[in-house]
């Protein structure tokens, strides 16, 4: 009975043998002049939470972060890059060469239109226009490949509508899985170390309870490996 | 000589005793929805290293700060804020309350003219214009005071033609005394340990050398009170 509880527990702590993940996570940040920013509120805890789970579990995992303050989780291969831009050139790299693509990060949909080379002085008196063009869609990007795609998993942070939200994001951008975050509250999601996601995909939905974001990402992995396994 | 030389020490050490110092630091964060927000790559290490060396000078310090991941100097009295708007209401009510006022927050100078109350979704293919307006001038409102209007300190971080502005702006805001701070270069400036700044004041300027930010605090301090015992 030892030897059987000892060898569920080594199965399931090396489940992710030999598999690679590549995981985004962080905010990214969009320049408007050398000093002035765009940003948004991910601390990068639930990215790096889920690398520091996949390595636990055996897999071989590249983390691509955007800036944050977290320290590198032991075994876990890092890339920093600061805009969408960076980040969407380094996950198209990883992701051909990846089993698995966990889209975690914050990534900003808009970056300034032209970046002032250097500071904007302030105009008496005068409003301001700030012109915005779409970045590229990462997420979507991996998903669309159509030679080496990885089994593609996104995120959905919304303050409203959350479920409908993530199953027409899984439709339309061909996702093969979705975690779905509500983050309307600020018990959870951004900046807290505990979370709850319900996951989405094509023919079922599973919600895991609020947990700390450590043993949130275990359960995440287990979940996306068991859909992984049978696509 | 022992005895003088520690004289010299203590009196250096408590120059500040019964002053009231008020020091602003950091970034300010202005929403754009709730999840998106406009910042800058202030770290507020300046202003926490004033807040620390003014402290050990035995003065009573409070420090009004932005988002930053720094612990409070001991001995200094905290207030958090996190937008430009939040900032000037708390100066405003210490400022007249203190002798020495340091404006060291990189203020956002304009806000998002009307805040999403949800996260704003993408549009397809579309461009987007951000409309902003301008936050009230702490440093100014500061200065302008008419009543218990403090000594007030400002600072100018600039990439260009640094000099030339911190002098228009100290005669424009009517302040005091401006630390002029160069941050074209990387090594120096925001987010770095080290910091060079040029003190200018009506009638005269200093150049302090590159050095680390506790030093480079205690020697602007030292400075600015030499010109607010002159006034």
């Amino acid at each position: 009975q030892l030897v059987s509880a000892l060898e569920e527990h080594f199965s399931a702590e090396q489940q992710l043998n030999n598999i690679k993940i590549t995981i985004t996570a962080g905010p990214t940040r969009e320049a408007i002049d050398p000093v002035r920013y765009i940003s948004n509120h991910s601390s990068g805890k639930m990215g790096f939470a889920l690398a520091a789970a996949a390595v636990a579990m055996g897999a071989d995992v590249t983390l691509i972060s955007g800036p944050v303050q977290l320290a590198t989780p032991i075994g876990v291969k890092r890339i920093d890059v600061t805009t969408a831009q960076q980040m969407h050139d380094a996950a198209l790299a990883q992701a051909t060469q990846s089993d698995i693509f966990i889209g975690c990060a914050a990534v900003a949909d808009y970056r300034v239109a032209e970046v002032a080379g250097e500071k904007m002085k302030k105009k008496a008196d005068s409003a301001l226009e700030l012109k915005l063009v779409q970045n590229p869609d990462i997420i979507a990007s991996v998903a669309a490949l159509t030679a080496k795609r990885p089994f593609t998993v996104g995120f959905a942070a919304e303050t409203q509508n959350l479920l409908q939200y993530a199953k027409d994001k899984l439709a339309r951008k061909k996702l093969d899985l979705i975690c779905a975050n509500d983050v309307s509250g600020t018990a959870l999601g951004f900046n807290s170390d505990h979370n709850a996601v319900t996951l989405v995909w094509q023919h079922g939905e599973q919600a895991l309870a609020p947990q700390p974001k450590a043993e949130l990402a275990k359960a995440i992995l287990q979940h996306i490996y068991a859909q992984f396994s049978a696509n």
